[in-house]
């Protein structure tokens, strides 16, 4: 029996948006579904069980961040993350490799505003063909990252889906420069690939298209991927600076991509963007928005996002939807949020992700239903 | 039909304890009971429909706060605390005076410190017969609080049960002081008491006995507070240095409180001091200890309280109790606890507290049943 399957169960006659299954060992994920971020092994504000509750079927985890606290022993030690976290539910890791070169490079949006002249802080120590050696903020100990050790991680940690060890050049990147990294990225996912094929532990690894927003590039990324045994393909690597170019990119490569894998779109937050980019088939797609929005006072509403602590709602005895049906619009006003959001209570802050992560769910399963009514 | 009772079910044959009941218009008080504090509306890191389902019975909230956000207008106009909050089961709330009071002689702590050295901030701006007038921290503005304005906030705020205006003197003054501050004490309780009596609306008060730990004084407040028509008594003013003047004072004091009424000790903090003073006959008792202490790592248990974020916990993948019921003991394990207070994740703090409120729940259960059997 397969540990892993990908079925399509309607292919909108409008674009290439399409209604799927993802079948993993802790269950189905429905598609085109929202992934919610809970890098350490949590949801921020949420406990697992209520995460559960909410319907929400993919988790990401961040592997960097687990590698360093607590570490991806005591993960394995406590059975794997489903255990350790209290998850029933399909879980996904990225390989750390975006984070580590966010260090090196500086973050996608100060990498963008810098235009490349913010220089790395020293946190990474070296970076060659075999791998990353960067320095844990934990305790400054000394962190081997490889295409094998990224994914002898994941394998400890143990989520349904890992991904492969990649580099994400900085944005400002000459075109030769951008190449060598392709090359590099895709050796390091070949070499990533051919550890996971060792012993595959009945997890499912993605590919990472790369190739920023050179179309040739990104070709040459799909061709090359697309003839080894992964089981799905994300969309990694610079996204540009305008979603303009995002939108042409993401529609180039999708195009050329094979329609009977799935296809994850990596870190893609507000929902113009999803609305722009979902009809062009994404099947999954990762974001912190939703539970960083909510915890900064963003509730999201089929109305446009409301702002808990304007001070109308100071008097607003309605919850923040009248029709929906999470545990925050069930019991509480926005009065009340308003007032918990004013005071600093921490349990402002699980309300209103609770909120938006059922928020998320609805949307997509609404979304679901217009694509299997080929609206969309 | 009375909304508010207090009955004696059992008394212990080898102490003062009592087992009894409270009954008031949101539901049974079992006690002796621990009263868990809400200052702000709300249980720090847990949402009032999750603290309903601890058993936690009574809830106290800080008139101070809530007059200064959201303002008891918003509260009232919700249609009182428990519909603003959702929460179906008994709340008490103080007078105010104890916060006011504290910003104008310093904080109980700080005060015993600094032996009455430490200067007002100039957040009270008047103390005289007719009450306090403070600035509002929030917005500047100044409030005016008086025996008659503080029960008419308790009355927007709706609680159960409602505290008449004190004055809490410094802990470090002279007899001549304390006995002025006593006799205006006992005009303001008075005051007080004959503004709730104008419209009781379903709430019951509870007189505040004062003097510090002079016994003369203490028995002169009872002495006057008995006299008047109050529901229930509970021991305020200064409680001394020690655990032993503070024990002292409260066997001298219980031992002259009629015995009818209900009795609740203000702001006792650790078990230590509980098992002390619950055997003289108290019946309620607030403190913030155990969500505080839950929130800095420590988890209370039957043997003692738990470190969370000790090394070895970082692999121990029991949870906090192994015979523990609570929602955070069902569900993870003392080492994954430790990762979530490690990682600074918020769903750390929320499960810590409803740890530590349902072992004070099972704990006076545990109490009450050692009174029936005469073993306290």
């Amino acid at each position: 029996m397969s540990y892993f399957k990908f079925e399509i169960i309607h292919k909108s006659k409008k674009s290439n948006a399409r209604v799927g299954r993802i079948f993993t060992p802790h269950g189905v994920i429905d598609t085109p579904s929202f992934v919610a971020v809970g890098t350490n092994g949590a949801i921020k504000a949420i406990d697992s069980k209520l995460v559960s509750s909410i319907g929400l079927q993919l988790m990401f985890c961040n592997t960097y961040h687990l590698i360093l606290q607590p570490g991806v022993d005591v993960i394995e030690k406590a059975g794997g993350i489903h255990k350790f976290i209290n998850r029933d539910l399909p879980i996904i890791t990225d390989s750390g490799g975006f984070q580590v070169f966010s260090l090196a490079y500086g973050s996608v949006a100060n990498e963008l505003k810098n235009k490349g002249t913010k220089k790395t802080d020293g946190t990474v120590l070296k970076i060659n063909e075999d791998g990353v050696v960067f320095r844990s903020y934990r305790d400054g100990k000394k962190v081997v990252l490889t295409p094998e050790s990224s994914v002898q991680a994941q394998k400890k940690i143990g989520a349904d889906i890992i991904i492969p060890f990649d580099e994400l050049p900085p944005f400002h990147t000459d075109i030769e420069k951008l190449k060598k990294s392709l090359d590099r990225t895709h050796r390091w996912e070949k070499r990533s690939l051919d550890e996971h094929l060792k012993d595959k532990k009945n997890q499912a690894m993605y590919a990472v298209i790369h190739g920023g927003i050179n179309e040739e590039l990104r070709k040459e990324s799909l061709d090359f991927l697309t003839k080894l045994a992964f089981d799905g393909f994300s969309i990694g690597g610079s996204f540009g600076k305008t979603k303009e170019q995002m939108f042409n990119m993401l529609k180039f490569t999708l195009n050329l991509l094979p329609k009977e894998f799935p296809c994850h779109l990596l870190g893609i937050a507000d929902l113009v963007s999803i609305n722009q980019v979902l009809p062009l088939g994404i099947d999954t797609f990762d974001s912190s928005y939703p539970t960083k929005a909510a915890r900064h006072g963003l509730a999201l509403t089929k109305k446009g996002p409301v702002k808990i602590m304007k001070g109308e709602n100071a008097t607003n005895f309605s919850p923040i939807e009248n029709d929906c049906s999470c545990w925050c619009c069930r019991h509480y006003s926005l009065s009340y949020l308003h007032h918990l959001f004013k005071a600093s209570e921490l349990s402002g802050l699980t309300l209103s992700s609770i909120h938006n992560l059922h928020f998320m769910v609805e949307y997509m399963k609404d979304y679901r239903l217009k694509i299997l009514d080929d609206q969309i």
